[in-house]
């Protein structure tokens, strides 16, 4: 029973917080184009908005934003307003629910998701010194990339004379 | 910056919730029983009481519960309070945020929790049909369960020469 | 680098361990005709083979069943062959091996997953009683199980007016 | 039926792969001593060998090291030797196996582990330049440091009233 629309509920809250798409596909560009040097800015927009597609990524998106926004407008229901405000290093959940979007095209994601978190580009830098409560945003963000990267990872690879038309099935 | 009373206020609300941590602990003894004939319950309840220790077991389980409750009341933003109380297939973030429960001992209380999650018995299953919004509860009732039994097993092994006191270390 | 023959290697090694694609699909029909009542064994049979057309999945599949051929011929170096022959409680390898497989269609084949584990229906628990060593092959084809279930389950979600062909992009 | 001396056995397989248990006390401390002024090189050191001590990262660290070394001698059946071998960037296994051990702290350690992973400083980036087959040693060196971090993480927040010696059931 699948409401029409979460897809955009989704892409509009990541925009209400300040989150570019452009941005992130730039960052996925950097990340990606030393192994494969053909690679376009386009192309990792496409494979990042097709990870935005995936039912999973939407409901992370969503109650991920959906918890920031009402931390900080201080409708969370205590305590858990004050742990999300506070993001703690203990407070696991926002990495936790963010490996929902990771894991959408395997295990490969995983490292680049940890170094995205632990050592955040500019486009994700920025979300940290917004002042907003950007405690699962930052990991979010993050994790959109990571799989993005795991995404073009597996369709470059070079298909096998078995594999026909494998591209379209990643 | 950890306030006191987490591990209260998640204690509080498994209880205000219908969980009964006598039945999750009779639940842990029947299915490690069978592995360890000298199992008691009140063992199973003591290993059980130790895993709401974990400061990301109360985190997880404020979260969730957190999320059932506004859901239930209404007071959770849309679409998210619609998205949690529907509790779709393709729904992951209860299960997702239940395995910071599951993985506080480590990947050997995966199988368990599928289990429990797939198959629930009684005191499981009670939650189910209680009429109430308990689409993280279920989740998460289950993985206290699998991670008590982790925590037995690890704490079961034979000590070997070289360990002295590792039973404390778990 | 990828060599051509890494598909074919690992459905050969599955068939070799007595693993019969036709039987895992019937487990998948059983387990998903409950919620889609149209599904057909060949459909099933489609997304199976759809999901052992996934690198990770191939490479998880290959890795753990040389591990329990080499075992089962005494070439594996010691402890090793004697810890994968034992296939102790508190042997992990093998269950976070599959997870390669379950999070190729990420987090709700979870439960599935662990569900297979715990109690295996008949084609899983042949495995169990052929007298092999079947340390890894028996998590690796409930994995391929849980994750064709969840890739089945991605796939049948309606359509949004705004997805287009999202279908194929899974 | 756990053997006698698989602790043993896993760190005498760290030294002989070129591991300084020192070295990786060395980089837990850089990364925990800006959280915790007060953190010595010794203390690191010391929860490290608690890490150690843990029956699924012994496990991991057998299993990984033994991959290694019979991919490097070649006597690990083919096509795995050379799958090991070479590493691609869709053989996830590797990081997959960590996960044991990152996990067996709970889920904030994974973070560090993708960042150590993705951006190695010195001490891990040795195992990288050593000409020989780390394809697995250089995720587990890895996850021994996140899991150090994690548990000293854990045992560090400030007891809460109701505690006790909750230090000790870490």
């Amino acid at each position: 029973m699948i409401r029409p629309g979460v897809e955009d509920v989704a892409r509009r809250l990541l925009e209400r917080r300040g989150v570019d798409l452009n941005d992130l596909a730039g960052l996925v560009y950097e990340l990606q184009s030393p192994y494969l040097p053909t690679l376009t800015h386009e192309e990792c927009l496409h494979h990042l908005k097709l990870v935005l597609r995936k039912r999973e990524v939407q409901y992370a998106v969503i109650t991920g934003i959906t918890l920031d926004e009402m931390a900080e407008e201080g409708t969370l229901k205590e305590p858990l307003g004050s742990i999300v405000r506070e993001n703690s290093r203990l407070f696991a959940v926002d990495a936790v629910l963010a490996l929902c979007i990771v894991n959408v095209y395997g295990s490969i994601g995983l490292s680049n998701f940890g170094y995205l978190c632990e050592d955040p580009p500019e486009p994700l830098r920025r979300l940290d010194r917004s002042g907003r409560v950007n405690t699962f945003l930052n990991d979010l963000a993050a994790a959109i990339v990571a799989a993005t990267c795991a995404r073009i990872a597996h369709n470059s690879r070079r298909p096998e004379p078995s594999e026909g038309g494998a591209g379209t099935s990643s």
